[in-house]
């Protein structure tokens, strides 16, 4: 089967999706997104990603490309097309095509780019086997809490994790304290089996992952308290996990090198990730 | 004369000018710009600003799309199959399209995307009658001195001054002192005629004109100082102006709605508004 893209309007073979040169995410990063996890068929989280895109887009007054039920409908059909039944679909969002200027056109029309592909969600081996993280300073822009795509200094530092062979880079802001992965939240479990994230105010992206392990551990009735934790706090912690739609939770097993707990995936951690997947497999 | 840009190794009529969908500059703005000025026919500072683009790249491991002598050639026939002889020619370079991933790409090639307009260089009404600046906080990551299209919150800050009525809007950090305008770098002159704008580390970029003008300070022997200086400041000074590659030097005579001096262009604003445009026309 060969892949496909939508693309204002259009579907097209996946090799000759093309936006303009002149559309604002190209020029100026003009835009955000979302990734939506399909697992067996079913959209996991869609309303909560939907209504972040909207927020997202609120933010930076930039106006919706179509209707949220016009856009699942796309969704849907992308992934159909794709033959998607375990992957992602992903959807971008731009102020539109206009002659460069910084400030906003007066006339441009939002761009809607939807791509899928296949996918393993919440890869049950990464599960088992942990990952490892390393920490650098958080340079981001202050308004991370708008998932745009400005994304040049994530992925800087997600390649500075590959480097250095861990699986993602936990950002680290003025105070010492973690905010959040490139692309994932990030969590400890204390000795007292609290569990630990930091509040999502505008210095990380409200994961909606993460608000659907909240869910859990509410209806678990775990302990649990949203504040900011340090690097060092992390290090010496019991447990360390990170959320993300694409992995669901994930134990950390090594910080900058250095095990946590047992250097081994945490009980809490595997408690969660095994609950989470369970969410995932009920909306299926 | 129908537009044409260059995209990839072709040129294409403007209206066809596309790129990937999964092109980084496009996805997660991993990619570096250039603007430079044709006056005359002639290339403004050329050289200053391929050194910008390489050291750009540098920082961010971006390999070049092909020599810099190709590229001259590139930009001259962008520019004559558009007809310009007064305007601009935007480069834009990007680590390339490949799958999605925040990592780079092992074997993706960079895109070269170049277009060519014609616009009013360095305008008389602006110089003649100085223009109006907005202050706000500088939320912008942390490498604003690497050129890259990453410029979602310049573009809101330029819209935020556009719907003042401003022209710019400066950006100020968090000790109050003005780092730069969202396309432009920030100058004042004190009661003592000291012309002062803010050095060029990781919280500005390098502008070419910025440059220029320091040249010409030099030359002319004018008392000058490389340091931060507040917004306060800025609005107590005697004089006020900014720098930019399509604006050459142009007075700023309010700042948040308050005139700067007496409101109108300043003596020596105007003096090197005039001196970097006789540069600029000995170099056609």
């Amino acid at each position: 089967m060969s892949r496909v893209a939508y693309v204002n309007g259009r579907y097209v073979p996946h090799r000759h999706a093309q936006v303009h040169v002149e559309d604002r995410g190209f020029q100026f990063a003009d835009a955000v997104y979302e990734v939506i996890a399909i697992r067996n068929g079913a959209f996991i989280d869609e309303e909560r990603h939907l209504a972040r895109l909207a927020r997202s887009r609120r933010e930076l007054k930039l106006a919706a490309p179509m209707s949220d039920a016009a856009l699942k409908l796309v969704l849907r059909e992308t992934a159909r097309r794709n033959g998607i039944r375990d992957g992602i679909v992903y959807l971008q969002v731009t102020r539109g095509a206009a002659p460069r200027d910084f400030a906003f056109p007066k006339a441009a029309k939002p761009s809607l780019v939807v791509t899928s592909r296949r996918m393993r969600i919440a890869d049950p081996r990464l599960i088992a086997n942990g990952i490892a993280v390393i920490t650098l300073p958080d340079i981001r822009w202050k308004r991370p809490d708008i998932k745009s795509v400005a994304l040049l200094p994530n992925a800087l530092a997600k390649q500075q994790a590959k480097e250095a062979g861990a699986f993602e880079a936990w950002q680290v802001d003025a105070d010492g304290n973690v905010t959040e992965g490139t692309s994932s939240n990030a969590w400890i479990v204390t000795a007292k089996d609290e569990v630990v994230t930091r509040k999502a105010d505008d210095s990380i992206l409200n994961g909606v992952t993460r608000l659907g392990l909240l869910d859990i551990i509410a209806r678990e009735g775990m302990r649990f308290v949203e504040r900011p934790f340090s690097v060092a706090e992390a290090k010496a912690a019991r447990e360390a996990m990170l959320t993300s739609a694409t992995n669901g939770v994930l134990p950390v097993v090594k910080i900058d090198g250095k095990p946590v707990g047992q250097g081994k995936p945490g009980k809490l951690a595997l408690k969660l990730a095994a609950a989470y997947r369970d969410f995932m497999d009920g909306a299926a």
